[in-house]
């Protein structure tokens, strides 16, 4: 990815974490596009923005197809609907998928589906010619939103190694350590710890607990 | 639990992990009995624990009927024979199960069992009056082996409050911070976290890498 930063297009940008996540992209550079299932609720959200560069609204299946890298923020009740709204227009793309498969009311039990996690349920919705990157789960939208230092790392699975790569530099645009976590198959890891992190933010009386990966390491290097 | 420490039976002792948790908490007094296939090399092993009390070794079934709360460390192959021999011993007691559900040769990848974690398994087979609680899946044995100071904090689930509590203090016995991170469900959690770390150890030569949740708490601290 070297030149023009790729168009991300925000699938469920109005909502905590889409909004948060365009924000930060939007200042860092990235042409970005809202979608909302209101074009009107998208483009008055993108105006809100302030950003080194324009910050578009559209309808999700609109962002979706000017996007070139597709991020997926809508809530767990929503995924099969809105998934199957972008399905054509996320074809050969990236889909980073931010899902975490919370069931009211008990958000803080870990209830996974029956694929495994909801990004390996997206990856066998969209199909292979989609390469979908799990991600975000563990940051709290908030503070993100408020533009707050933001103690955690993000981990990262995927089963393409470029397709993770990319998302770990979107990540650092954030100001966030990406780090590379295996496979598709290991998004269960991210998507279960939410649970577990809201129940330690309600247990221990926590503002946004987070995870970081403990050991001497640099993401930068040469890694096989 | 005031005054006396309960008897540990460490059921697998002679494995890295067991023998790591063994002389862990002999160290700090707590009475220690070794399981193993072989008494014999459970007795071998228990005499090579320095510590404050004595260590003794069993096979793991009299090991298990000893021992006031049990602690299973054996490798997931060996889960549920393992768990059959002790079933009647551990009848009424608290179970640390602290298996991590890997499937060689693909370990850095998440294969969860079909009961969602191996914990959850054992707590269906081992019945209700058994008490299973999950803990002390992401901490790098060998550390603990060579009482190296160990960057971690030790994620504990369970359904019973007194149960996870009672392993928050062993872990404490350890020098570890052990959270209380929700019901059983939750050990997807952290059974899912030990093939990513692994990962991690090899995509980024790390050395035992661990995790920690940020966020300032006092795990002390009164919570409801």
């Amino acid at each position: 990815m070297t030149g023009k930063l790729p168009t991300l297009a925000i699938i469920g940008g109005t909502g905590a974490l889409g909004s948060g996540l365009a924000a930060g992209w939007a200042a860092a550079g990235y042409p970005v596009i809202l979608g909302s299932r209101s074009a009107q609720k998208a483009a008055d959200a993108a105006k809100a923005i302030s950003a080194a560069v324009a910050v578009r609204g559209m309808d999700n299946r609109a962002a979706a197809e000017a996007g070139e890298i597709v991020v997926v923020t809508v809530p767990y009740a929503n995924h099969d609907a809105i998934l199957a709204e972008i399905r054509e227009a996320a074809a050969g793309k990236i889909v980073v998928d931010t899902t975490v498969p919370l069931v009211p009311p008990k958000v803080a039990t870990v209830q996974l589906p029956a694929a495994g996690s909801a990004a390996l349920a997206a990856q066998r919705f969209l199909g292979e010619g989609v390469r979908v990157v799990s991600a975000f789960q563990n940051v709290a939208a908030h503070k993100l939103q408020a533009n707050e230092a933001i103690d955690c790392d993000v981990l990262i699975t995927g089963d393409d190694r470029a397709a993770r790569e990319t998302v770990v530099a979107l990540a650092a645009a954030l100001g966030l350590r990406g780090i590379e976590a295996g496979p598709l198959a290991n998004s269960v890891a991210a998507e279960a710890l939410t649970s577990v992190l809201i129940g330690i933010n309600r247990r221990y009386k926590v503002d946004g607990a987070g995870i970081r990966i403990t050991g001497a390491f640099a993401t930068a290097a040469s890694h096989g």
